[in-house]
C-alpha cells in the first residue's frame, strides 16, 4: 500500500482532531501542520513538526495533498495557493461565503486537474450512510419527502456568530448538503420560515435562531428543515426520508443504550453533545476517503459543486427570510465555473 | 347522574361508530337516529329507533342534543336548525368549507345560547393530551417549533376527493386544529409547498398529495406539517412540540408492543392501520366530554371559533399554494359572526 | 344472535369489573349478581339486580352460566353447586390451592357436562396473543427458552398475603400459566430460589417476596420466571420466548407513547400501575371468549387442567423451595379426576 | 507521560485485535510478538518485530509487561514464566480450567510482586459501566436480581468445544464475572439447568447448548444467566439490574440507530455480529486500563481472584449440572493461594 503523505494547514479544535485521527490511520503520514498560533506542546506529545507558514507545505514536493482547516476566510486563498502547487486538497466547509469567490477557487482546482474534497463529514455517518443505501437500494421507493432536525446544543460565541455569515451559511448547510446527499438531487426553491426565540442578541446581530427550511427539488420532492441554535438536552440530529414503500429515519446517538427505571420514569441517554462527539467516527472516515481517493485516483466523494450549491442553496435561503417568499436557488447561480 | 338523552342524525360509518360508543356509557341514551339510508339491521341488533327525517329529532322535546354526523354538505343547514330547536349540538367536522356558511351557522348557535362542540376528536387522544400537558405544565418551557407528520394509509375515493375541499380542508384540517391546541395561538400566516407524488389522477382532480406547510403563530413560534395522501405502511401519525427546555414527541400507536427478532430484523409493528383505530378512544372520549359539558353546564371544550378558525387556516393554505407566497390568514377572516 | 344470560357471584372489585365489561356486550345480559355485602349504590346506578344468596342464581332456570368471582376459598364449594345445577362456569382462579379440591370440583364439572373456564386472563391479552401466535405460526421456530418477568408493584397486605398459599400459588400461578400456554407443553421439573428482600415482614409471615424459578418442560425446552413483590416503578410485567428461528418479545404497556426529553434526559412512561390497568383489555376479552365458547358450544379455552396444572407447579415450586432442590411436577399429579 | 513498553505472546484473532488497538495508543509501545505461527505479513505492514520464542519476551529488559494471548492451555505456564521474569501481566481469560493451576500461577504473580489483570474485556465496555455506575451510585437501590441474556450467534467448531471445558467455563464465564463485578459480591450457590436444542453433536460431545443458571450471592441477591450456543438473530448480549428502588437494563449495540418502515414492518438493525464487533471499544479499553495500572501504579481492575472465582462458579455450575441439584461455589474454593 502506497503510502499518502499529507500536510495540513490549521491545528485548532478541528485541526488537532483530524490530526490526531490521521495519526491512527495505516499509510498515511502527516509530514508537517502549519499555524502560526500552534498548540506546540500538543504537537510534540504526537512528534508532528510545524510551520507557521502553509507556504512551507505548498513547496514541499514530498507532500501530495494538503488538508485546509484554517478559518474560513482563509480557505479560497489556501485552496488556490494550494491548487497552484499541484496538492490534492481537502478543504473543511465553507469554501468560501461568497459564490464568486468559491468559483475563482473551483477554476484553481479544474486548472491545476487537482482532487478537492470538501468537508461535508456527515455524508461519512454511518447512520445517514444506512440512510442513503437504502434510498439507493430502491427500499422505501422513489422519495417524496426529506426530513430533517438540526438543532444545537448552545449557540455560537457572538463574536463568532456575528461573522458566521447567518443560520444558513453557518449551520444549515450541512442540511442542505445532506438534503442533496440523500436525494441525489438540485434543490430548485427554499422558502425559510425563522425566528429569534433563544437569545434576543442574536436577533440583534441580525440572525436568527430558530428556522423551518421548505424546499422544492429538482426530482420533484419536497424537503424540510427545522433548526434551532439551543436544545437544552443536547445535539439532535434526526433525517427521515419517506418514499412511495416506506420510510427510513436516522435518531439521534447515546453513549449507552442503557434505560434507567425507576419511580421518576423510563430514562434513555440524551443524545450525544455535540458534533465532535456525534460525527466523531465521520470526521475519520471522510479523510480515509479522501486518502483512498488520492490512492486509487478515484473522484473526489464530495466535490467542488457540492462546496457551491449548498452555498447557493443557503443564499437562497437567506433572501428567502429577508424578502418572505420562495426564492429559486438559481437566482444565485451565475456562470458555471468551468 | 341526570341522564342525557341524545339523538343523532347520520349513521354512516363515523356515525355507527359513535353510537356504538354511545351504547356502552352510563348515562347516556341515544334515543333516534336520523339516516334516510340507515343501515336497518345495524339498528335492529342495537335496539335503536331510527327516522328518515331529521326533523323527528329536531322536534322531540325529550332530546336534548343532537349529534350531526351526516354529510359534511349538510352541516351547516343541520347545526342552524338543530340550534333553533334549542338542542346543543356536536358537529363532525367541517361545519362547512366556505367561511361564511360556517358563520351564519355560529349565529344561529349563538342565538340559541346552545352549546356547539366540533368533532376535532384528536384533542382527546391520551397522548396527544399527555403532550397538551407538558405544555401547560411548563415541562418544555415556552414554544419554539411544533412539527406535526400527518400521512394517510390511502387516498381517498376519487369522487369523494373532487368534493373534499382539497388536502388542506379535508386533511391537514386536523393539524391546523391540533397546531392551535398544543400551542393555545391562533396561526398568522401559512406557507403551503405541494407536489403530486402518490397519484397522478390527484393532481388531474386539481389537488395535491404531497404537502409541506409552514406557520408562524402569534405567539411568535413556528409550526410545519408535512402530509401525505399514502404511507405505504399505514397511518403516521406524530407529533413534536420543542420548547426552550426541551421538546415532548407523540408517536403511533401500534395493537402491539411486541418485538420480533429474526434473521430479518428487529421488527415492531406497523402503526394501527387508520382513524378508525389509532383514534377509537378520543372518539369516544370527545362525546363523553360533550355529555359532560352538557351535563355540568361547561362550555364546550371545541368550541365555533375552533370550527372556523381552522378552516380559514386551510384556506390560507390553499391560497398559499395557488399563489406560490405565504398568506396571512387575517386576509380570510373576515367579520366575527357575533 | 342468541343472548346469552349470566349470573355472578361476588362483587368486589373483579366482580365490579368483569359486570362493568358484561354491562358494554352485545348480546349478552347479566341477569343477577350475589354477594352478602354488595355495594348496593353501585349495583342500582348500572341497574343490576341483586341477591346475597348464590343460590338464587343457581336454581333461575333463565340463568345459563354462572361467573364465580368470590374470595377464592369459595371457588370449589361453588364450582360444585354451580355445575350440579347445570350452570357453565366461568372461575376466577384459583379453583382451589388444595389439588385435591380441585379434582372434586373438576369431577363435578366433567359429571355435570358443563363448560368451566378458569380465569387465566393474560391469555387474551393482545400482545401475550400475539406471541403465541408467533409460536404457533413457526416465526421463532421450536422453542428453546421461555423467560417470563414478573413483578408487582407492592405487596398485598399482610393479612392477604398469609391466607395467599405463598407466592408461586398467588403471584406466580399466572406465569406458569402463561408458560403452559405459550410452550403448548407441560412443566415437568421445577426449581425455585427465592430471597425476602422487600420487606422482613413478608419472610416472618413465612413467605419470600424475590424469586427465579427455573422450569424443565416436557417438550425439552427451558423456562424461567423471575418474581418480584415490588418494583418501586410500578407493574413490571415482560415474556420472551426465544427459539431456534429467532426471539419475540412482549414488553410493558404504558399511558401513552409520548417521550420527553429535557436536560434530566429522555424520558418514556412508567409501565401501566397494575393489572386492573394492565390487563384491562384481556379482563374483557377474556369473558366474551367464555360467551363464545357457550353460545358457538366450542371447548372452553381455558379449562379445568389448565386450572389444575398451574396449582401442581406452584406445589412443586414451593416444595423446591423448602427441600432446596428441584422438584418433578409429577410428585404433586395424584390420580386423574376422570 | 512515560512509554510503557509492551511484549505479546500470541498473534492469533484476539493477538491482532490487542496488537492493532495498541498501535493506536498514544505512550505504549509494542516491541515484540512472540508467536511460533505468526502471520509475518500483518507483523511487517504494521512493522511489528516478531519472535517465534516467548522467552526473548521474557528475557527482555527493556519490555515492562508482557499480553498473553496464547491458547488457554499455555495461559498458567507462560504467567509462572512472566512472573519469574518480573513482568507485570495481561492474560485473556481463562488462567486455566483447572482451579489448582490457577492457585499455582497467582502464587507466582504474587510471589514476583508484579500486577495480573485478566481479560474480561466486558468490564470496561460503557454500557456495563453505565450499569455498574448506577449500581454504585444508588439509583436502583440496594440488589434484587441480576439478569443476564448471553447468547452467540453460532456454536464454536466441534474441535474448539471438545476441549472448551463446557459451555460454562467457555461461555457462562464471562457472565459470571459481570455478575461478580456488577453486584460487588460473591457466588454462594448455583444451580444449573441444561438442554441441547441447537445441535445434538453438542450433545454427544458431553456438552449442552442452553442453559438456564441460578444463582444466590452472598450479599443476599438472586441472579439468572441464561445462555445458548445459537440466536439466529446474531449476538445477544443483554444485563438488567434490578434493585429496591429501580431498574437498569443494557440492550444490544447495533451498527445503526435507523429504523426502516414499509409495508412489512418496523424494523431496526440487529444486534452487532459476536464479539469482536459487540465489544470492540472494551477490548481497546482494558488495555489501556493495564498500561494505566502500571504507569501509576495502580491495582490490577480485574486481578487474580477475579480470573479464579469464576473458574469456580463455572465448576460449581457444571456440577450442578451433572447432580441435578443446587452446588455451593465453596465446594470448589480449596486453599487460599496466598
Amino acid at each position: 500500500m502506497k503510502e499518502v503523505v499529507l500536510g495540513a494547514v490549521g491545528a485548532g479544535r478541528i485541526g488537532k482532531l483530524h490530526a490526531d485521527n490521521i495519526l491512527g490511520m495505516p499509510g498515511v503520514r502527516l509530514k508537517l501542520i502549519a499555524d502560526p498560533y500552534i498548540d506546540e506542546d500538543w504537537a510534540r506529545r504526537r512528534g508532528l513538526k510545524t510551520t507557521p507558514d502553509p507556504e512551507d507545505l505548498f513547496s514541499d514536493p514530498e507532500i501530495e495533498a494538503v488538508l485546509i482547516l484554517s478559518p474560513s476566510s482563509l480557505h479560497a486563498d489556501q485552496i488556490i495557493a494550494a491548487a497552484q502547487a499541484s496538492k490534492h486538497i481537502f478543504c473543511e466547509k465553507p469554501i468560501a461565503l461568497d459564490p464568486d469567490r468559491i468559483r475563482q477557487a473551483l477554476l484553481a482546482v479544474d486548472t491545476a486537474g487537482v482532487k478537492l474534497q470538501v468537508g461535508f463529514n456527515r455524508r461519512f455517518d454511518p447512520d445517514f450512510q444506512r440512510v442513503k443505501q437504502a434510498v439507493d437500494d430502491g427500499e422505501i421507493g422513489p422519495i417524496h419527502l426529506i426530513r430533517i432536525t438540526s438543532r444545537d446544543p448552545a449557540p455560537p460565541p457572538m463574536d463568532y456568530l456575528r461573522t458566521s455569515g447567518g443560520i444558513f451559511l453557518d449551520m444549515t448547510i450541512h442540511d442542505f448538503d445532506m438534503v442533496r446527499y440523500l436525494s441525489g438531487s438540485e434543490v430548485d426553491e427554499v422558502y425559510a420560515a425563522g425566528a429569534v426565540l433563544v437569545d434576543p442578541a442574536i436577533g440583534e446581530a441580525g440572525d436568527i435562531d430558530t428556522a423551518v427550511t421548505t424546499m422544492r427539488l429538482s426530482n420533484g420532492a419536497l424537503a424540510v428543515i427545522d433548526n434551532s441554535r439551543q436544545a437544552a438536552y443536547g445535539y439532535d440530529q434526526r433525517v427521515e426520508v419517506f418514499g412511495s414503500r416506506g420510510s427510513i429515519t436516522a435518531g439521534n446517538l447515546t453513549a449507552t443504550r442503557t434505560i434507567l427505571t425507576t419511580a421518576q420514569g423510563v430514562v434513555a441517554d440524551k443524545p450525544l453533545y455535540f458534533f465532535l462527539e456525534r460525527y466523531q467516527e465521520s470526521f475519520r472516515v471522510e479523510i480515509e476517503e479522501f486518502v483512498r481517493s488520492i490512492r486509487d485516483d478515484h473522484p473526489s466523494p464530495v466535490d467542488g459543486r457540492d462546496g457551491l450549491n449548498s452555498i447557493l442553496i443557503g443564499l437562497a435561503a437567506q433572501a428567502s427570510l429577508e424578502r418572505g417568499e420562495p426564492v429559486r436557488v438559481s437566482e444565485f447561480a451565475g456562470a458555471d465555473p468551468g
